[in-house]
């Protein structure tokens, strides 16, 4: 029998698929799971769920130091942010997938499967990996069997498979982010309810004071909270338990889906939040305009290659080693208040600060102000022959 | 002797700037005062100021509606924000401007004068309307003779006048956000004293129950909150009174001003940032993803124009017809809560909405899900082509 | 028997079409060939064809003036140029969908068929209309069953069909262009043969003598040439005889299509390139450099919009507003001349002109010099300060 | 006395220049005259005018290469165009600049000087480089004095000093290209007389037959005209000479200059037009679209700094990273048919290709078809969602 490999969480989705490739497929599944920060238990769970399914080979693979250095630190240092959500699934599932591709490598496997369904981004993201970096088949049974949620749970009771948490939302995390969907949540008129958080306190109960705290960046990535330098995969867990008890990181977005259908989402991205906002502090202090304004251009664009599956795309590279050139100067310290859902930059400091404090004072006698009359004279000249034109 | 019409707040740079054009240019003063929402005493001080001075005409002119109906309603549909800034002082020159060209023909004067510095924005904003809009003289008194802040305190000493409020700070304020500069806040290593807020509460002293309140749209612009429907000038008082109780609207940024230096500022804009975050989230329900990207892109170029003193600019009218168009379907109903600083939409609804919630939801059986796998072959095909040329 | 229209145009695709939809589908076929202004014999070809293929009824439908003053004046105003080409196929494809639309109404058909293949982008281009525009089912057939050109060619032979003219390029012509792809031109290492252009002379073979002419323009579009005012189709027709004639109009390019696949693409646009360069030759006259580089950003769009069958797309709408503005002052006469493929601009002239003959000449002395040099000091000064902390 | 070095070039404004530094400024002047690539005749005309002038000390310094290897190069591989121009002046005043500080520094020199007037844009290009990169003293002498042309004139009269060509016009080149301004051009309406071009044969005298010539690309700089590889100048020289002779690269352009106004500019860049245009069809074929996408916006961009006088601004050192990175693919040759000014590729291939031949072809069974259907299905959902509302 040839063997798949599939990409499992334990979930509801990836059960159903072990059953339907071998019944279904014929094949001889081997999972396997990806750790990218989702809590302990999730990644545990799996490897219970695999054995409870009588799978014959379950792997974990720990990529966290990987997801942070290689992955997480280029969408700081790009802002990359899609429609206001800063990419926590769309960041990890090409790294995910080319894990899965070293697994399906080493068992000899003929295909490799995945439990996305046909309306959402994952699939695409998955095998946009894979067709590029390897020569696998792909199976998709929930997609193939166009199953709907209600069909996969009664598939999964009748093979007597037990979902162990029941959840009623589709929920994703990672170490960047989670993200929860479906049910009530669907329709975008419906109030979340509160019970759907797990990583950021409601404002209400955030922290009663607020918290100030100091980030330091090196090249644009995040190296030290308040003095303490901490590898990147721990210092995106501590700016996450930070701004998630200060009520910050909760996203309610209508975002627009790769297949083009528009999408209701919920995300709490706590870290994400703060590091992205704390690192564009410093940029406005060390970039020329011109810079912030292309990079503004390039973030778009950089969040809009990762949320739509292409990773792999050259260009994403290019942009890298122009950022990579700008992010040189972009390290000091920035200062910023958390409170109930808020952050406030409070102070920032760089070696490369392009701020003049003598010139732009008030108090400047140096720098003659009636020399800015020629720029004046001249600012908008053409609007003006317009205007004169138009009487 | 020949008329100036000098635009004039009563504050310290356009009350010296009465005295000088007197003595040092030989003109005769008269003054005016433009409401467009700054406090009322603010109005009535400008006044009275004048007639300290001994001014023998001034005006004041009620442009608040207009500048509600006219100018921030362009700022609302086209979510102009500079920087993170949504322009307040920048959106007011130009009709101030306008409304000072009026007085100057009236009055049939010579000149216009304002009382900007030669390091600001403003001084651009001023004289590119009126060398836009008329034929008159511009004098601009403390540019001229290159007066810093301590000598123009020296020089109101010299000449007996008594400046009312002694401010540390150069403030600006109107019905769409309260600037606040100078002092120890040119250093952007400095925080910024809890002292120079006026229409915000601090996240700690802000309501300790969050807000929870609907906004209605129509053709982009809101007009009632929680059903009142209310002029867009009242609108945004009420709006201003209840997202500033709630800790919202604080801006602390490195702008790039347009003389190319970086300046730290501060501003107040919690009426701004709350209905510009409530467009934004009912025109995500509207508008296709194009139409998304396309009006981020207007966004910037709209902001630039109007922080760059190019109201003028026929660009400006060119996109307000393509916005237009498309807030035609920028109508419905936005729910929102505020708390401590935080605004987070809970739900929004339309009838123009692209939200297919059939079409979306896990349970759809019409669709087809396999039908999406020759999308997915086809999706990054030249990213693929490029990675197996690599390998 | 259910009725199905196809868009016919007596070539090889459609013609095997009516007997596959015959003989597959069992659907009684109604024909009709839409008249964008490919040559009249093609038109009167299709009509025959469908005769001796014993087609019940079929419908030529003239939709020239239509195309004109609907659809390439968009293209006009918007300079609409994809990767190099005007977009003659994409900008007829909707418009003669909608026709076939009107047919199928009448004729109260069930669906509406194509003869596209599945790998070009006129079948995303006609089925992106009907769903947009009716609730009719699609039929392609060709696509449908996987067909290769010559499996339809033994297809044909088999049920002797006679395509009259055996064509190795498949070519697509209306007014605005005519496309030439296929056999030897498919590797873009290939040169093209002379034999396969019929619009345009080879620079060899172009006149001897250069053309000088003049094109004047009310408000974007093109009304006269050298004085004699027609209506745009005519003026079209004009424009392609005379700069075909002068050899201009061949494009050879690699073009990106809708799968994602890199296509080798000959062209034949001569009229389409002489009206566009002429109309950009005005615009640089009397927009505003803002206006200039906007239009640039929209012409991409726009052009990306009708290549990737997004006609029906609202960002069209929306952009058509800030253009149709722009347009109003784009009234004026270019004078260029033509000489074996090269176009060159001599003379342009506008009310609306912004160029300030007295302002930019050697001789001015009224406008002082020396103003500027305030302006300089300020020019690049975050990149000086940047340069300075770099040494 | 102090000494000045004042950039030179034996013309008009540079020769009054001298005798103005010494007379009204009281400056001991030494000439420098930068060789880029002007004619040889123009270099030895500097040195021997500057000996007539009574200069004690005079340079000449070769950067012909530095200016092809290191500025023009740039140019290429980011396709810089300004407005349709390539930059030929723009591109070495940099240079030009940076080697006159060289100068000023080895002769203890106190001030810099350069004969622009204060219409133009190169007064900018020359101190945004001086002030960025030295604290030399800038003298303008024609600006400060605002001298006409004529008065100009009439100062060299009453000097003695006899200008050797008598030229009419304001003419500058380099290797890179060669601009004609003033007189009768000043005005767009009058068509530019034949006598102004010295490096392009008109059409109607260009070569009776059409020139086919293969360029070879590496990383992509050319770097072989059919099969012979060259240095990059004398690539260039030759690249000017087989274009100019087939009538290729006269451009007559409405320009927008840096202080505002519009001007009407005259350029003669037969080499750039054609190693450009080869330089992108090569592109096409090895960049993705995204890739293609991303570069014409950066050379958008990078022609505005480089015009724009902010060759050092940082930006532009990021986007060379970019750049670059893309270039590594773009190796290959292009062949393409040159005649009576116009440019027609015929042929591109490189190993780099992005183009596959087996997926295009009208023969290829291999991809089925049909599964494009569910691509088309999903195309323009959002479009489709709206128009149907909007019935």
């Amino acid at each position: 029998m040839e063997k798949v490999v599939l990409a499992f969480s334990g979930g509801l989705d990836t059960t159903v698929c072990v059953k339907l490739l071998e019944e279904e497929y014929d094949l001889e599944v081997v999972t396997a799971c990806v750790d990218v920060g989702q809590p302990k238990e999730e990644v545990e769970k799996a490897e219970e769920a695999a054995k409870n399914l009588g799978v014959k080979k379950h792997y974990t693979i720990d990529a966290k130091n990987e997801f942070a250095n290689e992955y997480i630190a280029k969408g700081i240092k790009s802002n990359a942010v899609y429609e206001g959500y800063p990419l926590s699934t769309a960041l990890a599932r090409p790294l995910i997938a080319m894990k899965i591709i070293e697994v399906a490598l080493k068992e000899n496997a003929k295909a490799i499967a995945h439990g996305c369904t046909g309306k959402g981004n994952d699939q695409f993201r998955f095998e946009a990996v894979i067709r590029s970096m390897s020569d696998f088949d792909i199976v998709a049974p929930i997609r193939d069997l166009n199953l709907t949620r209600t069909e996969e749970q009664e598939y999964a009771e009748k093979h007597g498979i037990h979902i162990s948490s029941d959840k009623i939302y589709s929920i994703d995390e990672n170490i960047w982010g989670r993200s929860i969907e479906g049910d009530i949540l669907e329709d975008p008129v419906n109030e979340p309810p509160e019970e759907i958080y797990a990583w950021t306190a409601s404002s209400e109960n955030a922290k009663d004071r607020p918290t100030k705290l100091a980030i330091e960046f090196e090249e644009g990535v995040p190296i030290a909270i308040d003095g303490r330098i901490m590898p990147l995969f721990e210092l995106i867990e501590e700016a996450n338990k930070i701004a998630g008890e200060n009520g910050i990181g909760r996203i309610d977005t209508i975002e627009n889906r790769m297949i083009g259908l528009k999408s209701r989402e919920i995300y709490e991205v706590p870290g994400a939040l703060l590091l992205i906002r704390a690192h564009q502090a410093l940029e406005e202090l060390v970039l020329t305009k011109d810079e912030i304004l292309f990079s503004e251009y390039m973030s778009t664009k950089y969040a809009d290659l990762v949320y739509n599956a292409l990773w792999q795309e050259p260009l994403r590279d290019d942009m890298d080693q122009a950022i990579d050139n700008m992010q040189l100067r972009v390290s000091g310290k920035v200062v910023l208040k958390l409170f109930k859902g808020s952050i406030l930059p409070l102070s920032r400091e760089s070696d490369y600060s392009l701020h003049d404090i003598e010139h732009i004072s008030f108090e400047d006698k140096e720098n003659d102000q009636k020399e800015v009359e020629g720029m004046i004279k001249h600012h908008g000249l053409q609007a003006a022959i317009y205007q004169k034109l138009n009487k």
